[in-house]
């Protein structure tokens, strides 16, 4: 089934306690897109960059089956940088440089062609832009948006608003609990869910994810990393692996759900195993079902008398 | 098959911002022989009380089929009294008393009946103490232990000395990152397996529980609680389910053991509902079985292709 993601395109500079990356591919748009085309081609994308983007990487994008039809390329103007800096513990990071550049005043337009798309992912942008997509779009069968603090502290109202519109919200415990007021996770869930999307997936990181779906609940473990090396575009990943196994199959059921659920944290799994883009970049469907295999055997348990 | 437990009894006062219970029945010996008792009977205690112990939470062990042969009961003395008080999280607790009474001189003592017991649980209480238990045993088939946080800081060569005889190690995240200076659990777990316990079962609370077993890996949903009163003896619980289904079972594969894990976050659930004893003290293997059941259908998913 058709897929049309939505988010930011960038040009990130990235300073881990293991090592750095210079101007490398980075943004919303990108890990979802990347990691839904593993699932279901092509992923049409919804975003801007400037005269800087790397042809490579646009080339790169094509051999993904990436649709560009709807990625703006403002020659005169610059790629959104970002530069962040990791702590030890990998879980807090410094912005040291946010140069927004084209994307200041990215009008988000969706292609005619696209506008029929089934899935939809609005990934990390502000939710004003968020609701723009969502308002040029046919009736699409499935709704997925992720967000950040920062549109909570900064956007609220305007998050409220496209919270009203989507069936899926992927979010991390924090800002769950930002949100609802709620130290109890299961708490939170209900009242984002009286907030609009019926189905909300909560990431706790070396946790696992709980994923609620109307009344039901599915806990998922997390993959045993023993090592990360960059969180940069895991929660993007997870994104990606789960609407683009969803646009795959086209069953929004609670069983199928919980695959994609797993299905996202095995190639948010692959990201955080190295820098940046280069632990999705160049996956295969051997290796993602390895994974997915894996997840199988330490979360399994048999029936049990009494 | 036979289990022993060894450990504390004790009259606790608890505070918790949901309410006060005065010279309540606790301590890590009774919590577990309790939990222990709806899978196996009888289970053998070995502990000591003062002459104060109420005669009808000796009466209420009976009726659990407890073997109070190795209790101790000082007439003279005072049984061991511990008064803490929880925060609004419940995770951090402040001891406001804690009266050693007849338990600073205890000198733990099997019973000959009991000292053939196969299933051995050393509840927390100091090293030396657990190490003087395993060592009147006559070649038990299991020998699982607890401990805290105070005995890792006071009595760590103690401590390296059980480990070397133990073959489940139950503890909790703080303490499996205390024990072995990592902050990853999957590493921790291997240096602490180097230590002596093949299986290690670290407890994340509200995340869950990790199963270690040799190089297997299991990973535990916790059961999604809205609300906890009393988080006391929650970690003796669940260590209680454990060996009881193990012993009733006498099965220590890595497929038993999961479902022994599934049983110790049963019994814990059950024990954090509720103030101190009062969540545990009248169950039934119907409630029992039903929240198993209620594990199962949380953490299941289904095969997939791609």
């Amino acid at each position: 089934m058709s897929l049309l993601v939505v988010g930011s395109l960038a040009l990130d500079t990235i300073e881990t306690p293991f090592g750095k990356a210079e101007r490398t591919l980075g943004g919303s748009a990108t890990f979802i897109s990347v990691a839904a085309s593993y699932f279901t081609q092509p992923v049409r994308l919804v975003g801007v960059v400037g005269g800087d983007f790397p042809k490579k990487e646009l080339e790169y994008f094509e051999e993904r089956e990436i649709d560009l039809e709807g990625l703006q390329i403002k020659e005169d103007g610059k790629t959104f940088h970002w530069h962040g800096k990791y702590d030890y513990d990998l879980n807090t990071r410094e912005s040291l440089v946010t140069e927004l550049n084209v994307f200041a005043d990215f009008d988000p337009i969706v292609p005619e062609s696209f506008q029929k798309s089934q899935y939809l992912c609005l990934g990390n942008i502000h939710p004003a832009l968020q609701k723009k997509v969502y308002e040029q779009m046919q009736s699409p069968k499935l709704v997925v948006a992720d967000t950040m603090n920062f549109w909570i502290d900064g956007a609220y109202d305007e998050l409220l608003e496209v919270l009203k519109h989507i069936n899926v919200f992927i979010i991390n415990d924090s800002e769950a609990r930002e949100i609802s007021k709620e130290a109890n996770l299961f708490k939170a869930a209900k009242k984002i869910q009286e907030l609009g999307p019926k189905i909300v997936i909560i990431k706790k990181g070396e946790h696992g994810a709980l994923l609620f779906y109307e009344n039901e609940l599915f806990s998922a473990p997390a993959y045993p990393l023993e090592s990360i090396y960059d969180p940069t575009g895991a929660g993007d990943s997870f994104a990606g692996g789960f609407i683009g196994y969803l646009a795959k199959t086209d069953d929004i059921s609670f069983e199928n759900m919980k695959r994609a659920v797993i299905f996202g944290s095995t190639i948010a799994s692959f990201c955080v195993e190295k820098f940046s883009l280069e632990g999705t970049r160049e996956l295969s469907h051997l290796k993602i079902k390895d994974r997915f295999n894996e997840f199988t055997r330490f979360s399994t348990f048999e029936p049990a008398e009494l």
